[in-house]
């Protein structure tokens, strides 16, 4: 990780216009900086200059203007939950709160489209589609803003079935890094007309511009669902069981493996009173009928490889337990070991080669003693193992990087990639170069050149210029 | 459609230096530069000043090097069916054919991925596949090269259920305008790894490098299938039945409308003896049951629109006979006037404004007089509507144009795209700035000049430099 940055501060006449515009939207405080300047990773925060909060496109403009003329870095600010570093301010600059734009702009329940601003979170919009038997998707962890779940290229435990952000973003509004706004996409379903700016702009991390509004695909509510929880013999037993699963083509609506450190974390966390044995947490979607041949089908692989029979969750409500509690999953492992921090994988695999992915990496981390955890979006190829450790002792980080860094080699020779869904951020920057090699890197420095070419959206993110 | 460009002929010595390396794979020969010139657009061919023939990645890296040290264009070539003009050396240069480069490299059966070169077609991958239980979805009407269909974004009869060429392209190689080959994306079904270089590449329409080799997902055959065709008392009684279907969520396979003069065209092409009225041809896919009881949910929508029992193709071979004959709609319906040229539009609309946007583009082509035929990806909101002219009646190609731009236009009214599959090409420049704006075509810009500074690849498309 790079931390030589040099600082480009917010220059006094630009602070004071700010101040002008946008009164007391606009702060210097040094608390509320801090909060802007930290995220859920490991590292330490580097405070931004100041904090403005933006109410519309106009003024994100505004501000994207300004910090253009005067060369300053901007970072747009969400929920704060990346995992990634993406909201330090490694060079100095203002961070752009984007959290009061959060409306719900348009339902379109007969095309399945939603239009929102990006301060609206999962959440939210889950609870406004409800009511029209609708839902969204995709669900990281945290009750992330969707313009940053498109900044990071999001996904969660939806994934195998409905696609990660990548696949439902069907255009969005942009302030481009000269304060410009640019309109990509449409609601057409598909189209051909010219380069795919949506998808260039999704998992650019905030470095190409900022996000002002979002088109997003939605699904009607499935007329049955139904969860279950299968307990394994061992943690390959699990995973050779969702290899089958994918590979039968079962169209399984969620797949998620906890180990049994998480299971034991949840447990403690949300008072599950679950088996603390490595588990597959699974959902059905579909007609009644349907729903009910996919569970069968799946019982009877989990029991070739030796599962239990499911224990299901009937109600939505005691399926809204357990999806809360494997949300919960990663703040409940922190507390598994108080004060901790955690150094998060990320590693995604052809499904071919999850096995080894992760017995090697469970073999690893048993060898080196550290506390972890592991959660993972199987039915993709991706999971996250937590290691936990101790911010007094640096080297016990140290080894948690050098574990980290060998299941990444280890993901990339099986043909994978170094993140499934956090992004590269500040810490993943070495592994980018090492999975897609200088070239397209080097690609990806002319592309930001020509978008931004005084770099100031979110700079020293993904690369550095 | 500007066709003032300065041409920059392939100079002397860079042609003496390809025919040293390439031989007699280096041809300058009037009817096959003609050929390479051609596609299935009606404009009329400027050929390239000679064809060259890659056999490999190298050979390409070679070709696009020679050509960007003396600023010549390249213009790939794969199965030349593009509709929209892709394919002609409207600047001069080289057509790089890349036809030879047609292995299949890797089946990997158990990740549903397999890698293949850029000229292998569709139809020659899914005879490889169909050994395997397996098959790739994405189906244009003419046997397409892969890397054609990801140059143009192809989509087809089956991405209402599996999505276009954006969704199942997971990487590629490319030779990038200053001949370095670039590798994009991975065989991890998803990631967070940077921008996403693979989805600019696909639909850039060979303006940003040639694409050498992709990796694409595939999918099991489905243990149960069926098609069906159903009539309709209009158009319009299809179109509701299809925007039904859409709305419930049904995960129908294909939903094709054929009008009655498509249909008169393929029973006279292909001898099938279907009733000459407005047709959905369908296909479930999925379990026994699965199949059945969408199937049954579709036939219930229909009768509510008029629409008569299905009838079935429960025979293998009757349903390759119904969907070889949907697949020569276009090449059928052009013999019913024999002679004619054909302008084709490629709108896709939001679904629920699908009945607008075809009852006004047929109410003004049946006014105009002009003989015309519908084949609709419907279930996407996608569909072609041929205007048949007369090519010694000028006068009846500026009609089709006519009435092209205005049914454009009003898809764009109704937030949707002036080309669902087909791309810009040379024709609709124009509407790619009509749908997206002037700020976005110049961010398009700006993309293009920073991979391609000397603009050799496939200059004059998408847009103008």
């Amino acid at each position: 990780m790079n931390t030589s940055f040099e600082t480009r501060p917010v220059p006094p006449p630009m602070l004071a216009a700010l101040a002008e515009r946008f009164g007391d939207r606009c702060s210097t405080a040094l608390a509320l900086r801090e909060q802007h300047g930290r995220d859920e990773s490991p590292f330490d925060v580097p405070p931004p200059d100041c904090v403005v909060f933006a109410e519309s496109a106009d003024e994100v403009a505004l501000v994207v203007g300004l910090a253009n003329e005067h060369g300053v870095p901007v970072i747009p600010y969400g929920a704060g939950s990346s995992l990634e570093g993406h909201l330090l301010a490694v060079q100095g600059g203002l961070s752009l709160d984007l959290t009061r734009m959060n409306r719900i702009l348009r339902v379109d329940a007969e095309d399945l489209t939603v239009s929102v601003q990006p301060g609206v979170t999962r959440k939210q919009l889950n609870e406004e589609l409800r009511h029209a038997g609708l839902f969204f998707p995709i669900d990281p962890g945290a009750d992330a803003t969707l313009g940053g779940m498109a900044a990071t290229r999001a996904s969660g435990t939806n994934a195998v079935r409905y696609g990660t952000m990548r696949e439902n973003v069907l255009g969005l509004e942009l302030v481009a890094a000269n304060g410009e706004r640019v309109r990509t996409g449409s609601r057409a379903r598909k189209s051909s007309a010219g380069y795919d700016l949506t998808r260039l702009i999704v998992g650019s991390e905030g470095t190409l511009g900022v996000i002002t509004e979002l088109s997003l695909r939605i699904f009607p509510l499935p007329e049955a669902v139904s969860a279950a929880v299968c307990f394994f013999p061992s943690i390959d037993a699990a995973v050779q069981t969702t290899i089958q699963i994918i590979q039968l083509g079962v169209p399984i609506a969620r797949c998620e493996l906890l180990d049994a450190n998480s299971v034991r974390a949840v447990n403690h966390h949300d008072r599950l009173g679950l088996r603390e044995a490595p588990m597959l947490l699974m959902e059905f979607h579909g007609s009644e009928s349907g729903v009910a041949e996919q569970a069968q089908t799946v019982q009877e692989i989990a029991r070739e490889f030796g599962g239990e029979d499911f224990e299901w969750a009937t109600t939505p409500e005691a399926r809204t337990r357990l999806w809360t509690a494997r949300h919960h999953a990663y703040l409940s492992a922190l507390q598994m070991k108080p004060g901790c921090r955690c150094v998060t994988t990320d590693t995604c695999v052809p499904i071919s080669r999850l096995a080894e992915s992760i017995n090697e990496s469970v073999r690893e981390v048993e060898e080196a003693g550290l506390p972890y955890f592991i959660v993972g979006h199987v039915g993709d190829g991706n999971f996250h193992l937590g290691y936990l450790t101790d911010p007094a002792m640096p080297a016990e980080r140290e080894l948690a990087e050098a574990l980290s860094a060998r299941m990444v080699a280890r993901a990339l020779k099986l043909e994978g990639t170094c993140t499934g869904e956090h992004g590269i951020g500040l810490h993943k920057q070495g592994f980018l170069v090492d999975e897609t090699g200088e070239a397209a890197v080097a690609m990806m420095r002319s592309l930001k050149r020509a978008l931004d070419p005084r770099n100031i959206m979110n700079p020293g993110k993904i690369f550095s210029l």
